[in-house]
């Protein structure tokens, strides 16, 4: 029996105990955006670091001003020729709520019976704890096999990616001799369907807002002062209504200044995936698309900017009616960005867009948290080559070249810090439920993407 | 001694023990719009009923189906040629929040020193708790003095006034026989200023509407689905950003039909008040009035409606980021309305402003909560010229005649259902913080505002 095929019947023969340790992670809230939940996640860095030490690696957490960051290394067999490889991945989830829309709790991971199989349920299951677990199975079936990696391998996860690892680049920064490597390989992205096997080489970048409007020094009475005192919560609608055009496009000025067109290329393979945006809608609720109204849905999703409100809240929000003219309104605002865009540049459009419609009596204050420029990996390196031959074995066909609307800010990291290409090699399906109530990860998705790590190993080793 | 002189005499010897009353009352957090305040509504009617208890009045707490109305009468001296004046006030309180904002916690009071002297602070001090002690206090002052009232009393005293009396009209309509009576008499309005008494004849009504817009089945991933996906904050910005235009007119259609312009002898009384908008504004922060531009100041408050969102929130609005695509957002808006207006239209308008503006994948539902026709009360009627000449004789000064631009429903429920006209009596001052945090009430006003009914009660009587 080959290397190869040891490896993954010992895959195989683990799947359930996979599962179980995949449980055990994701039963920590560790919430990196609550205060309340730094103790999680120290506990669920403390929990995979323990993961790795037993698979023969040096690991520790190192701390940040904020949540530790996980390092381990791993010798290989030494000799030369052979490639350093840095896993990266989070160990950090969203916020769960709303939670009255979760079928379990979020944090008591369930396995339910799905289209594809079983799945596990719960905030975190493969965004990104189930798809970190995977590469570290691949590497416990080496260590099984063969006592260890073919190669070198550093193992980088955080614990601040859902708020915008606003301190992993600096730590990068002051580690770079220690985190030295080839090459980046990333799980945290998704395949095109539960058969084929996708590499995403382009990420759209985020640029977050939030604003802060402020007007009169005290809430006022909507009767005594209606008609004469400047409302806030109207003021906001009117500035934020007012970010898109008729057409879709937002109206920041230059917002659209660097952006590429599709090369023919890309727009022919693109079309050639036979993408259906009517079911990519019809699954969540919708039919129509929005956006702008001259491009096409891939590249609406993956090659061009956008601008959406996630969260707005001022004035009264209980329950019945309050006769209120707040002092204040607030909006929380992310603008997803290609490559030829800067985030220091859209942020200060939105500011001078904000400015420039804001009466005298009004104040505005803009904080950001969390910026990553949009970026494109190059799909010719002998890694990537790699990955989808890698795949290919795994699956039977060829894997998909994607690209992917949310941003990951490590690759450009890794590209500006350390000089890093990365592999985005990930197993996600569209149906995961990703950042939403009953996020899920398809059991098959997880065990064919550890057999992947491994044969990618085997490929590099 | 005077009979009226006795009254104020044992009025200005009880000043202590009635302010002792009120901070007694106002301990009760009696919010109407909090269900798990529904007992303390009880406890704050039970209060009241026992205050008039002790006056001689038959008095007793009448169930509703949410908070109870207090309703007690007194058959004064009897013999003809007396009127029947029926007292109205409610012992509800709006929402303290936002709590962080209060000096002192909103249901302890405290007595502060301010530019008029003492101050009772607390949440209901002067709406309306305050305001319906006074006439409370004189008809104390009367049972002393006089054995009981001048003439045949009824007191009315709701727990529904916050939320916009959806029982009381109901209440009263059944009980029509027993709440006969010649007049009403509110205390719930304001002064001009602390030297200038007042009587409103003119109340700006109420429309209340909460719209809630759905179109994902589930929250999103805003880099997933931003560019395809229908975001429902930002469509609630861009339809209620439409509401007003550049003059600062709303824009629903009809909005206007019927509102009477103001007669030149009522445009020139109200000139004659000299207000000025920039102290108004100054008081609390601001400097330029929002509005119909082409309106008058006092006109704008009094005499024109208004469309304010009191309430906007959807998506994430909890620390930190959280890049999502909600699949739902949510307003409250009042609008006030004038003499001439009908809030059922105006509701309807506001409906097909919506709807008109709302893509196929979106819905809306509005829900109405409380509403009331703007009035006018006669300025004429005898019992207006006797609080004239009450208020004449207490300040030393001919009251104001004003407009509210605030709503106060019952007024016109005891037109339609009783018949009554109204005099609208009140002591409030523009900086009350009314329905804001750390609202108070002078105790200047308190007392002369007693002694101002007391005299009502010998010109009645």
């Amino acid at each position: 029996m080959s290397l190869t095929e040891q490896l993954l019947t010992t895959l195989d023969a683990g799947r359930d105990a996979a599962v179980a340790r995949l449980v055990e992670w994701l039963r920590i809230p560790s919430i990196s955006a609550q205060p309340d939940h730094a103790a999680d996640c120290v506990r669920a860095a403390e929990w995979v670091r323990d993961q790795l030490l037993e698979l023969g690696f040096t690991a520790s957490l190192r701390q940040t001003p904020r949540h530790p960051v996980v390092v381990a290394h791993h010798p290989g067999p030494g000799g030369g020729g052979k490639p350093h490889l840095l896993y990266y991945g989070h160990y950090d989830v969203q916020p769960p709520d709303p939670l009255e829309l979760w079928a379990s709790p979020p944090f008591e991971p369930v396995l339910t019976e799905g289209p594809n199989g079983p799945r596990v349920v719960a905030r975190g299951a493969v965004d990104d704890k189930g798809q970190v677990l995977m590469w570290i199975e691949a590497l416990r079936a080496w260590h099984q096999v063969a006592g260890g990696p073919p190669c070198a391998i550093t193992a980088v996860i955080e614990g601040e990616e859902e708020i915008g690892s606003p301190n992993l680049a600096p730590f990068m920064a002051a580690n770079a001799d220690e985190l030295r490597a080839d090459v980046a390989i990333i799980s945290d992205t998704g395949m095109w369907d539960i058969d084929t096997p996708a590499l995403s080489t382009r990420l759209r970048g985020l640029c977050f807002v939030q604003l802060d409007i402020k007007a009169a020094s005290r809430d006022l009475h909507s009767g005594m002062y209606g008609g004469s005192a400047l409302n806030p919560n109207n003021l906001i609608t009117k500035i934020l209504g007012d970010l898109h055009d008729a057409n879709g496009r937002v109206r920041l000025p230059g917002f659209y200044d660097g952006v590429p067109e599709l090369s023919p290329e890309l727009r022919a393979q693109w079309q050639a995936l036979g993408f259906s945006e009517h079911d990519f809608l019809g699954a969540i609720g919708l039919s129509v698309p929005v956006g702008e109204k001259d491009r096409g849905p891939l590249e609406r999703l993956w090659a061009r900017p956008t601008a959406d409100i996630n969260g707005i809240w001022g004035g009264y929000t209980g329950p019945g009616s309050k006769t209120v003219i707040p002092s204040e309104a607030h909006a929380k605002i992310t603008f997803r960005l290609v490559p030829g865009q800067h985030h220091e540049r859209v942020f200060e459009a939105f500011r001078q867009f904000v400015q420039a419609r804001l009466p005298a009596d009004a104040t505005a204050t803009f904080q950001g948290g969390g910026a990553s420029p949009g970026i494109e990996v190059p799909a010719d390196s002998s890694f990537v080559q790699a990955a989808r031959a890698a795949l290919a074995d795994e699956y039977g066909r060829p894997a998909a070249m994607i690209g992917c609307g949310g941003s990951i800010p490590v690759v450009s990291s890794m590209q500006e810090v350390l000089g890093l290409d990365t592999v985005l090699m990930g197993f996600g399906l569209e149906d995961d439920q990703v950042h939403s109530p009953n996020e899920k990860f398809d059991l098959r998705c997880f065990h064919q993407g550890a057999r992947s790590h491994a044969r990618l190993l085997a490929k590099l080793g």
